[in-house]
């Protein structure tokens, strides 16, 4: 049994990540910092919600052909992704793969701020797009 | 300024609350509980992530012409809404549209589990259907 401990993040895709940092703030949601994350083509804020209990994270594409690119030509802004962080991301994507799930990542990848992620397919969790993550020891 | 406390759940629109259940137990969540909304024309089931840490809230419309069947009908299954809760939903409410922040609900009123809720547009959080929750005491 995979043990998940907390909703981690939600990713919003966004187009410009400065605009909707203002739009956040006004719901109570501050900047807490911000990243250019090349490999993925992406700028992101992390905006934490209350002390420890997850972020929402905008997600601003800095290429027309990337993922978050291409998801915004079609959806429009809106919620990307959600992240949960689980206890042992290897052993929770190796049980995955054995129950049949179809993962992105076969394999945890670095993700956002130094962590270990690992992406499940839509497919296998009701059109969520779902990212494991493994938070830093 | 708005106190908003944690993420206290995502709302995943689902066609069948039993077997996206199923689903959602092969990624380590199970059910804690299950309600019916007739007056929102929804099956719900909550599973906690975590100790009190935030749930996920699958969606079944129980009804072809409620708002989650016609979200169903165009995006197909996935994340509905992300939902916040905060510490006075009565405040929170008037400095949002003290704000020129475009509300669904332009006052509080119940929703699953008892709790006092109101939603803002999308056009307000960057194509996101925020809900705001006010928690129990």
């Amino acid at each position: 049994m995979i043990k998940v401990k907390k909703i981690e993040h939600v990713g919003v895709a966004v187009r410009d990540c400065s605009k909707a940092a203002t739009v956040y703030g006004l719901l109570g949601l501050g900047v807490h910092c911000t990243e250019d994350i090349p490999d993925r083509a992406l700028k992101v804020a992390m905006l934490p919600v209350g002390e420890g209990e997850g972020e929402i994270e905008l997600m601003q594409p800095t290429t027309a052909d990337s993922t978050v690119a291409k998801f915004l030509e079609k959806r429009g802004e809106g919620i990307h992704h959600l992240a949960l962080s689980v206890e042992d991301i290897d052993d929770a994507v190796k049980q995955l793969l054995e129950s049949g799930v179809r993962m992105i990542d076969n394999a945890p990848k670095p993700g956002a701020g130094g962590k270990r992620v690992a992406f499940v397919h839509p497919q296998s969790a009701c059109g969520v797009l779902v990212e494991l993550v493994e938070e830093l020891q």
